[in-house]
């Protein structure tokens, strides 16, 4: 029973978030996942766009310090001698940017929501603008957070299934099948708000980042035939995907969000020479190990044939389901890990791995090849 | 606990096979499927491709007509009163239309394995070779014998799911991970024999005539990416494909005999805009029906929510794993129906269902189009 | 791909059948079972309670000699050069001692349903029977013929997971949840004719048959909780009972009619010092392996990590799922390996395996136990 | 996307603990489990059996106050204006009482762990000491906790079975299969320290209140059959046991630490005349429903047909899998809505449910009673 996340020891991070107001979902799953190990304290806000909402926001969480917007959060906190030293922005994609630069050049670090931007441009922005600070930029593709994601990864890179051939990566939901009036659904369906991409940006963007993180391989080119299905929409809800990754290696990626009886059901399946990885998002404490010619073997997190870097991202013995929150919560440690690191100018552990800007603008790219290579009946686009 | 499958009343159907000599995995098959409901005998065969080896292959089997290949089968047995009536064809891929051509013309049901033929050519002629005779023609794309194939078909056609979208089809394997040289292997991979599609040609034929039969809908064409892994390897053995469907619907379609893990991992699902369908091959006797905004519901054979349909391809209650096997009987027993209806010249029940000459024809064009595309990289070819 | 049922190479065993007509399940089941391997030929039959209906039943399975009844059967095929050489008995269970009797005496092999008989009484004299008689004595506890039983079964002789300690057994249905009239749920639940167990009877001596064959254990006691839940009903639909084993281990059997959404659901899990082995009938191509401190394994049948046992009970590649006619086809084609050394005086493979009379008896002992240990408030009864 | 825990809106509750330093499993879960929906926070402890160990542990986790063991902890938090309102008791079972007594007996609220004691006399001074206090007390049964079980549990009570007949739960492990000397294994299998019971006092008492819990239904007897399967083993480590429910429902229950295979398999399975339910520990957002005579559901966390007390339950939408600490956050989160409710003398919300003393004594009941039972070859025993 090797469980591996300590819990906190140092003084917490001080935290401030932008966005996740109210009736946001993804806003809650940070601050929860920014708790569960104990080295955050969220201490300011700007939490919705507008002064009003914002302040409703933050007096129902009890924040100390609540703000009218982004950019006075970032003013006034970086003035204060106990401001925060990292900021979570959780707004809808097209605010990613231009949230973050305000804190990146005040030197307060970031940990913002996939996808990074929701245009091209903005993503090379965002790239300039994490090289030009001296602060953390974390990306949270939290799926990466999963222990079994880690266990997978390491697996790979120790030639577990020999040299990658096939990559199948799938994120079907279903929650977009009919037209939705409500807020999660209304702005994810607006190019303007979400960018140009709809199921590609949404979740297609943690399926394509998943696959090459745990096959460790780079994406040279990819032929797209998105659809958008409901009457309408303006934006991809069902994306067909065809990859090929440097060095031989090919793939297919499906990410829909009209697939009824899908509610988040990433899946992500790689074969090599030697065997092969089968990881579900849904029932994420569990990878398949089909080395070729033995039985297939099922490790759990925590049990026999886990290994370290799984560990590391454990907190209880195995059988006892660590979830998505606890996942999430990984990322939030690395980041802690480096920051903590920062404050002190030491090296991070070696082993402490984050999704950064450069996934972020990877992702965006991915995006915008889906849809350019769609305009011209699935050609192939570099990416 | 409906069943459905009577046992025979009527004389056995008197039957010859070609090929299916002694390591051949599939003439074996097909004997068992011919005998489970019990509505064929074997009587005759040219079992093998010499004489010798012909004369072994049936003496072990006890035949009581042995001959020296097929057209000595033919001819012979079309002048016996007690002759054949029909034929099973389970020879390689290449020699299924010149043995069928010698039954076709003499009158004598074929049952012939899949794929249709090798070359675009040859299927051509068989179309008219089963056109200008009397005989009938069945290609035993066993899958499409399920009884939960036969349901979530049924369901389709009846609106269960609404109007079909997104059909995601897959047939991983992984016996040709390495290289191989034993039977099996071998005629499969040489593209003389096994005709110019590997894994497309062998499964991919099996998934696509599948992804047809369930969802009602006609492939209107696709783009291809194929590969062969193993070094040396003429044919693909993986195969990455983009499906668009007459009507608007979308598919993406897996073949690979290169993934480690899957023994034989065909697997259907089927999105419309009221709901979802999967089914898996290696599990048959389930099937998942996804209403949208409604539980997911399992669905098994001769349970609750099973229709006519699979009631009629089914012998025993629910509960009681109907396999592989019972799913090939079912070809023969709806070829059989076929079969006895033409011996007094009645029509036979609406409901008997069996794939046919153009079917297979759909089969060798599909394997066609995908290596066309495949060498265009992967651009559109019409089907 | 190790295959290992080879098809007939003999002439046939002539085969008889008393029951099993119209509108009987297992009789059917025992029609296919029997050809499946194509060892046997059903020639004669008293296949109801009733001349007339015997003869109907006859002539619609188109057998070639029916009698009125099972005495005339045995009588006059026991004077034929061409007689049955061995006879299958699917009546209800008090019928099978008196059918079984005439048979023995004349030498001609009996293949019978379980359990062996309705009272102990009826299973002493059985066994005095066959003791007495020349011919075999074959008990179909089909689920002994499914290929990962066997392999199980193997798996614990070889002591791949230890001493045995702990031994889970379960058989839950629920067709007589509530109260039914039809002739399957009619005599199996009338003392008279299916004996004073119920569930026990009906499929509590599968689940103990089972366990003991796998486990290699036998059984010294018992402590039984039945119920009886359905108001009316005369015999146990429920069935709780405690086992212990000579040398140590201990058993759990639950045996149920009325457990709402189980169908067939057969279930075993044995666990010694060094490992477990979980398998289920629903899903019978697979067998769990969980050595302790080691990764669980998925042994498919055919597949990696399964041994000849299992290779010997199959005739199709992994991933093709066989079922249940498959399992009960092997109990078949035993009895053929049996009859067939018979005829020439030779002794059968000695790997050659079938539930025998002893196994029966010992079946209808544990009925007995546990409807005196439940009359007792559950006090153990030795076996 | 119905989910229901809603952020804390008020003052967190000041929180101290008793046991759970460095190397305590449970500890950290309490300490995750109190922050994940924030309404906690932890300020002092003693968190060891030493001085030393106490001190290192509280300083290690940052307390801000930190006594030598829990007297001192409970006379000087009771007299400060900013003492702790509540405490957490996470000691070896003997130590529970001793501590819990002088919290109650100071108005302070005690979140304890299970079992209640590791004696009956025990269990009873606890109930008298909680019924003299004003205080709440509050037992960590922390699979009630989980959204699904809670479905379940309201499933039942509306009937959507119908009325329950068989309770079958089981709860088996496997890290006792061999003889372990570390701290967690060492003091559960000292009787001392754990009480009479070992897999039935660790494992067995949750398996037994998940029962209840779930059906609505009171024990009325057991008759019990334990072992320690591992040489020098002073308590159990398998223990089977025949339940009968006052209204005639009856039931097994398994619990096993000796189990290879089960990491921590908890398992309930419900049946009443209307339909079924079952319910995985391991895969805890899934719900199956089985109405009688309609095709299985499987309802998920969130999803379609999961209701009220599910969503109360939740913080994320389906499809996202929360696991055991969001679970045991869920008993947290209903004692802070109690106490926050007598902070102002205000009833709680009436849907507020958490396990009392009174399901603490029941289960030291069960222990005993199954201690006794074996004794006595099994006997029956009144709970």
């Amino acid at each position: 029973m090797v469980t591996g996340r300590n819990e906190s020891h140092s003084r917490r991070i001080r935290l401030g978030m932008v966005g996740g107001g109210n009736d946001a979902f993804i806003g809650g799953v940070h601050r929860i996942a920014s708790r569960i190990d104990d080295q955050f304290e969220l201490v300011a806000g700007a939490l919705s766009s507008t002064p009003e909402k914002s302040r409703a926001s933050g007096e129902a969480l009890g924040l100390p310090r609540i703000y009218d917007d982004f950019k006075q959060l970032a003013i006034r906190e970086a003035r204060r001698k106990d401001g925060i030293e990292a900021v979570s922005i959780v707004t809808p994609n097209h605010m990613h940017f231009p949230a973050a630069r305000e804190f990146l050049k005040r030197g307060i670090h970031v940990i913002c929501d996939k996808p990074l931007t929701s245009t091209l441009l903005d993503a090379r922005k965002m790239v300039k603008a994490v090289e030009a600070s001296d602060a953390l930029f974390v990306l949270t593709h939290n799926y990466t957070g999963y222990p079994m994601v880690r266990q997978a990864r390491q697996m790979v890179a120790a030639g577990d299934i020999g040299t990658v051939r096939v990559v199948q990566v799938e994120y079907p939901q279903d929650w977009l099948t009919v037209e939705q009036d409500f807020k999660q659904a209304e702005w994810r369906t607006d190019p303007a708000r979400s960018g140009a991409g709809g199921s590609t940006g949404d979740i297609g963007t943690h399926a394509y980042n998943l696959a090459c993180f745990i096959s460790g391989l780079e994406a040279e080119e990819l032929a797209a035939d998105l659809a958008a299905f409901v009457p309408g929409r303006q934006v991809d809800d069902n994306a067909h995907v065809m990859l090929r990754f440097k060095g031989g290696a090919k793939g297919m990626l499906w990410s829909s969000q009209v697939a009824p009886g899908n509610e988040n059901a990433l899946r992500v399946r790689i074969y090599g020479d030697k065997g092969g990885l089968e990881w579900a998002q849904e029932d994420p404490n569990y990878l398949w190990f089909t080395p070729f010619g033995e039985p297939k073997r099922l490790i759990t997190r925590g049990g026999a044939g886990a290994g370290d870097e799984a560990a590391r991202m454990s907190r209880i013995p195995p059988g006892h389901p660590e979830g998505y929150l606890e996942g999430f919560a990984n990322i939030y440690s690395e980041a802690a890990a480096a920051i903590l690191a920062r404050r002190t100018g030491a090296d991070p552990d070696p082993s402490v791995t984050y999704p950064t800007v450069y996934d972020g603008i990877a992702g965006v790219r991915f995006v915008a090849a889906c849809v350019e290579s769609s305009q011209k009946n699935a050609a192939w686009r570099k990416l």
